[in-house]
């Protein structure tokens, strides 16, 4: 339980949470699984109206769902606003790759008696829903990372029945929004299995480890992705765990992009930092300068709005301290205090002293804390980014004809999901070439992406059908 | 140590076979470490020469590779050359991919100032190799899925430097075919980590425990797989572990195929069973027939040929004497002994005694055992494809105008990675269209697969490039 309970640290624990019942638990387990093979029977088109038809809906109950998110997360309005357009808007973007066929990739080779290996026979591959998904909801985005956030949509989708694990930073709007996802599903004919919200840190154990979940999707902390990763892949029958863990997103300013813009790149960073008060995956922590006491003489931090919740203050505030307390690492800059009695903080180290703690580039402050790391030679720099973990993004700031940015661009691509240019890591478009993900801690699984239509393909298993005859075969495989 | 050695329960642990040094395997993995940047910035047209160089090299060698092939393995000299063939062809099948683009996805969203969820940057995404892969060689395939087999091929194909873990079963075989494909590479131009082979259980533990290894190949035993995946996902850091497990490949005969042409059929699925001694992954080893006894009555079985060694001869008489042991099979054909001592076997069981005891399902005894299971209705032999473990293949014997054939493909679909109509399941074409692979235990990972040249996806990560000038993108990705 406690590594559990661990997994949460970015939430307030909610006593009062209700925990779905082992009894009402079996329900919704048995309705996934026996939903499973209407759902992959289901055309395309027809998960492509259940997508628009729940996207309408949320999109109708706006007033409700913003308001039940501003209460229960203190995000601003607006923020919220633009998050739920958003998230209706990725739902119709699977629904138009569904319609278009982008989203379900087909190969087929015919028949050829001449091939290398001997005769070739009709082969022909399509894609088929992996089965039953757990989502784990995160607390940062309850729209968008939650009940029907990327993960949901992406399954349904793909053809899979989707059962979502609340999270209890939200839990009137999670519930408030599986309705709204019930009732509009429903209404277009998908089976009661389809989709259904559970609650509890217990039940989602259990359901993690049902032989009926088929694969699962998380967004969270490093510690917490773990825990629910070590219990998917020692079930006796392993599971695909997606899990969108930690990054510290570092930015490298070029000595000539400093020499250029110093003062704008640094106001740039600053505002990528503090920007919702820190608590995105994709916030900015690390930047890499050649001149780390210049660069912070140039920050200047605004109060951060109010945080998610007194856990999210409270694991903020500690990770900040234990960053400032690092060896080597000095506490640069330190804003007003924000309505939760945080303050922004920014502090200082030498790129010295993260090569002998490399550990100082895994230590992901969730809010708005960020380390100026100073470099004192390119090979220096080249040295830091060689030792790099896994990252969802990684930005480099340029200067005019700058052929060092070009080779750190180069060097963050080893390590990174994402490569941003003279802009900043936070707001990630959804579109078709988009990539969130990257080597571990960052995620799970490397090869994939939970943000974008791409993302799809976390849920599909593909599937060949040799020599079957055009009747036999899925309608996208006939000729 | 134990857990290790059961990984190896087919084979002949070899205590002659030399274990790779703590300081010699050092030097591999540093060197495969060095070797991840070149090869991840060479040309997608220098990896396909340095393929088609080792192809040509491998071709060169023939008449050594399988006269020592015949002798490390006793499997016959045709196909053993087949196997060469088939190598060498698949090796071709990656070099033409890459010079064709196709195993280069590459995606571009250019900006779009209108787009739904507010300006869109341009986003340009392609893939980069994952690392250092291990791949650990298999008893069966000295060739296809040893030494330079679609694991190694694929991973270099991605750009991934690739160390072997040498199969005992084949030593010497092993350590000339690692003699020619790193001549061969050198002569090219490829670094000096881009291939290594390393040899013993110790070492190749080390190996996958290694942070500079970034991905793991394994085909083999559900037992030795599930070891070396549990030590991969167990790392502080885990990887990706592709294993191609265990499959018993059934095949579904319809009582239309049954009366049109029921001992073809069985004499068919004889043929497919004793193929190489049944020493293949796609070994159909059930089948599930409308009468067991006509159909047990139809079966003639030949003699075997040679096992690959001592070891699997063992393991295939203990695991068919387990399998006829089980609560309601009985022994229904026993042909004649091979040179090894072993006979092929038939054992037959009711459909209602299969549902009694899935665990059936999961009896894989690698050798020319068969389980035919009789069922009386369709509702019992669609009850028995509901209760089917993950496999890698499953076959459907149909007859003309056989609406239940149609439907049992479908049924298939949902459990396998390829359905073959009318055909049998042993002989794996290498194509693009190929999938080999399945749900757990057939492998660890479903939606990949280990034939074909889609199986480089499994060494692929994607990267975004956000906002880059095109001075500084990858060549792929300029307009």
């Amino acid at each position: 339980m406690d590594a559990h309970r661990d997994a949460h640290a970015d939430t307030t624990p909610d006593e009062t949470t209700p925990e779905t019942t082992p009894e009402d638990l079996e329900h919704v387990l048995a309705a996934a699984r026996a939903a499973a093979r209407p759902l992959a029977r289901s055309t395309p088109a027809a998960r492509a109206d259940a997508l628009e038809a729940v996207a309408g809906a949320l999109e109708a109950a706006r007033p409700e769902l913003v308001a039940l998110a501003a209460h229960e997360t203190h995000l601003p309005q607006a923020r919220l606003e633009g998050e739920l357009t958003r998230t209706v808007f990725q739902a119709r973007s699977f629904a138009a790759g569904l319609r278009d066929g982008s989203l379900t990739p087909t190969r087929v080779d015919h028949a050829d008696p001449d091939w290398g290996t001997g005769p070739r026979p009709d082969l022909r591959r399509t894609v088929v829903p992996i089965g039953p998904v757990l989502v784990f909801a995160a607390s940062n985005f309850p729209f968008a990372f939650s009940v029907f956030g990327g993960d949901s949509v992406s399954a349904l989708a793909a053809g899979c029945p989707v059962v979502v694990k609340a999270h209890p930073g939200h839990p009137r709007l999670s519930l408030t929004t599986a309705q709204q996802v019930t009732a509009a599903l429903s209404a277009v004919g998908f089976p009661d299995g389809a989709f259904a919200l559970i609650e509890g840190v217990e039940a989602s154990r259990r359901a993690l480890t049902d032989p009926r979940i088929r694969a699962a999707g998380f967004t969270g902390s490093v510690r917490g992705g773990r825990a629910l990763f070590d219990l998917a892949v020692s079930r006796p029958d392993p599971i695909s765990f997606h899990g969108e863990l930690g990054s510290v997103n570092p930015v490298v300013v070029t000595p000539a992009a400093w020499a250029e813009r110093g003062a704008a790149v640094a106001e740039g960073w600053v505002g990528s930092l503090v920007l919702g008060a820190g608590q995105f995956c994709t916030n900015p922590g690390v930047v890499l300068v050649p001149d780390a006491e210049a660069f912070t003489a140039a920050v200047d931090l605004p109060a951060p709005g109010p945080m998610l919740n007194p856990g999210i203050v409270e694991g903020f505030v500690a990770a900040a301290s234990d960053l400032g307390s690092q060896p080597g690492v000095r506490t640069a800059v330190e804003g007003e205090a924000g309505p939760d009695g945080a303050a922004a903080r920014v502090f200082a180290v030498s790129a010295a002293d993260v090569l002998a703690n490399p550990h100082l580039l895994e230590l992901e402050a969730f809010g708005p804390a960020g380390l100026v790391a100073g470099y004192s030679s390119e090979d220096e720099l080249r040295a830091v980014l060689d030792v790099l973990p896994g990252q969802l993004t990684g930005t480099v700031q340029a200067g005019t004809d700058d052929p060092l940015a070009a080779e750190v661009g180069a060097l963050l691509a080893e390590h990174v999901g994402r490569v941003v240019w003279n802009d900043w890591p936070t707001g990630v478009t959804v579109s078709p070439a988009q990539q969130h993900g990257g080597p571990w801690p960052a995620t799970t699984t490397p090869t994939t992406t939970s943000v974008g239509t791409a993302a799809i393909t976390r849920w599909q298993r593909p599937v060949a059908f040799q020599g079957f005859p055009a009747t036999a075969l899925p309608d996208e495989l006939k000729d």
